[in-house]
């Protein structure tokens, strides 16, 4: 970027696009003195041209297809903050990238979906696509994945990357209430996306972890092949279980390269209490990489909310000045492998929770189908109880995922069987 | 950089330098698929050449004189790992900058001593200065702090920067051995420097606290004025003592903006044990970032060792490769800002260990000179003691360290004061 000026133009004024603007208003001395350039707001799309804002918008032009943004000459940056995968945001990156225009977005679904395809065309034109912002916006991950990281070989990603669910979990922790009341109380506080599912059932944090699982194994990105379970099953009592055994439950991401591909798992799991990612609080996010020359890094912070994820957005334009253009995922997209899914899974243990009948038999029934899955029990407790259910934990030894699903399947067909049986994965961070 | 090459000089063939050559042959596929490029080692300098090393050197040039380095065409980027803040490292850095020549170095005392004129030839010269190496290698700080976090406005950091110390503090709580025992075992192990001072005496946490200092607060980098204490008057007993309030012992260095300059210290803290920092187990640095637009970002990784401090050393060519020339600092050298010593520091509590004459009076004169130096008093207690000598600990309300160390000197002068005090920050991290 040749110019004095650096000409922006932001899709969509929610929190994000609101909080980018502060930023370039509040800390433009901050911006100019490191890069030597004057930033300028030149034009804003969003829905509703009327809503009050906190913001003064008088003097920014006012577009009101965000599609007009990739055409005006007198922009050098988008920076789509409209959110989802389909269109006005897919069309408006595609036209933007391909008319010579930086983009920079916080769109996790976008990048999950359509992230290969758009990297694609932007290495074509040339120009940046960043997304810092779509990942944990407190914490510099994409940037220590693709750069600071770049000379080792990755082996596996894992952390903590929906602040919602752990909201949820912290909070049915300490005060001992049920999920509802809890899912109740963060909707309520407005830490709830729209579509419930997207937080609580995993789908946000699997976004995630298929991009940087794109990054860090030199892969097409392939949110598909991600194995969602959310928080939803997860009871106070299962985590009061947790505790007892030295535990703490976290719905974790994670990811792994094995020799025949990679899996890529999105799961409520026990952690162990000695563990940092077992001490995140509230909406804290971690990620924790393993590389081969370094060994781990683990990396904390705050994972969404107006400032975290504005300044993660800022920071991309301050390197898109820079002048450098490097590879989306870090290796030009045309060579990233489409890599198979790993079906087999890596073996962990397994934290199950049944509720059966409480006449004789009804274990030996259950044994049986453990059994003909190949699953074996480390430890077993009954808890005691009122009434005809018959609460049953058991901790498995080491069995695959595939196997778990098969096996609760199974059993939740069984007769003696009087409610979905939970299962939960033991991961030893 | 246009050509397909990379060509590579090392300056220094130590665990660092032949970790470079390790990184570069065993990943060289991963680096070509990333950036497109062939790195190439092309010429080496080292004291001994008959030394015997694990690498095959015998396709490289072999330079006696490092200097000479400076003067090859064949060379892009010279790697400067002998270490030391004078030559032959200052005049090799120096002359490869003036010759155009790229440098990435892990030399935290040259940078600390001689930064802010480096990057001055540096810039002057367009070519970059990259040293990600030099703190913390498993974690990228500096990138963190000059690229990642880029549109916050810094407001403090704070971390565990020196390995050597945090091994010798974390087994002296383990084992409940004498701080002298177990320093022997560590440099029994390799882990001290030869000048074991860097190390215990905290001048390598202060010249990587420099550098991070000068980076988050756009000042030119000052080590000079770093507050250092180092580990070597902590006992067994303070780590004890410690532990019964609810704190671990950990060396400490931490840098924070105020509105009459900086302040940068680094001294051995009581932590609460239930801060993240507190955990850190052996060898694992850690470095806590408090910015205005994201608020907390903390990062922890491997310190030292060959392995992530070469990889810090590879990544860092490999955005050099990239082309873009950033400010060194962040901020161009000849905007950083002389910043004033804040000689006030900031207000905290302390921990003080005194061994007293047991006779009345003698806790009525080490009163009285905290009472002068305004020093209060928020608990203290005497130990059960045999003999003469009476252990007295202290809790201070909160106070600054000049105060602590202007009393502290006073006290020792104290005919009743039988041993050198010992007081200890508290920092409520």
């Amino acid at each position: 970027m040749k110019s004095q000026s650096v000409n922006i133009g932001i899709a969509g004024l929610g929190t994000v696009g609101i909080g980018v603007i502060k930023i370039l208003n509040e800390n433009n001395a901050l911006l100019t003195e490191k890069t030597g350039k004057n930033f300028q707001i030149k034009a804003v799309s969003a829905k509703n041209r009327n809503k009050l804002r906190e913001i003064d918008l008088s003097e920014i032009a006012w577009i009101d297809n965000p599609l007009d943004l990739a055409k005006r000459d007198d922009i050098d940056i988008i920076v789509e903050v409209i959110g989802g995968s389909n269109d006005p945001s897919k069309t408006l990156v595609e036209k933007a990238l391909q008319n010579g225009k930086h983009v920079v977005t916080a769109n996790k679904a976008l990048l999950a979906m359509h992230g290969h395809s758009l990297a694609l065309i932007a290495e074509k034109s040339q120009v940046a696509l960043r997304f810092e912002a779509a990942v944990a916006g407190g914490i510099p991950i994409i940037k220590t994945l693709t750069e600071g990281l770049s000379s080792n070989s990755i082996q596996r990603i894992a952390g903590v990357m929906n602040g919602t669910c752990n909201y949820i979990l912290t909070r049915m922790e300490t005060t001992g209430n049920s999920y509802q009341k809890i899912f109740n109380e963060a909707k309520s506080l407005g830490f709830v996306e729209a579509d419930p599912q997207l937080d609580v059932g995993g789908i946000d944090a699997a976004q995630k972890l298929a991009i940087l699982s794109s990054i860090s194994f030199q892969s097409v990105i392939d949110f598909q092949n991600v194995e969602i379970d959310g928080i939803e099953k997860i009871s106070s009592f299962d985590i009061e279980n947790a505790k007892a055994m030295g535990y703490r439950i976290k719905l974790i991401g994670i990811s792994q390269r094995t020799k025949n591909g990679i899996f890529q798992e999105v799961q409520p799991c026990l952690v162990p209490e000695s563990s940092v990612i077992s001490k995140l609080e509230g909406g804290t996010n971690m990620v924790i990489v393993d590389s081969d020359f370094i060994g781990r890094t683990s990396l904390s912070g705050p994972g969404a909310g107006q400032g975290p994820t504005a300044s993660a957005i800022v920071s991309d334009i301050m390197d898109v000045v820079k002048g450098t253009v490097s590879p989306v995922f870090g290796t030009p997209a045309k060579f990233l492998k489409k890599l198979k899914k790993e079906t087999k899974g890596v073996e962990r243990c397994f934290y199950l929770r049944l509720s059966l009948v409480d006449k004789p038999g009804a274990l030996a029934k259950v044994a049986t189908v453990l059994g003909e899955n190949k699953i074996s029990i480390d430890r077993m407790r009954q808890k005691a109880h009122h009434g005809k259910v018959a609460p049953i934990l058991i901790v498995t030894h080491k069995t695959t995922l595939k196997s778990v699903k098969i096996a609760v399947g199974a059993i939740n067909d069984l007769s003696v069987c009087l409610e979905p049986p939970v299962s939960i994965k033991i991961e030893e961070i």
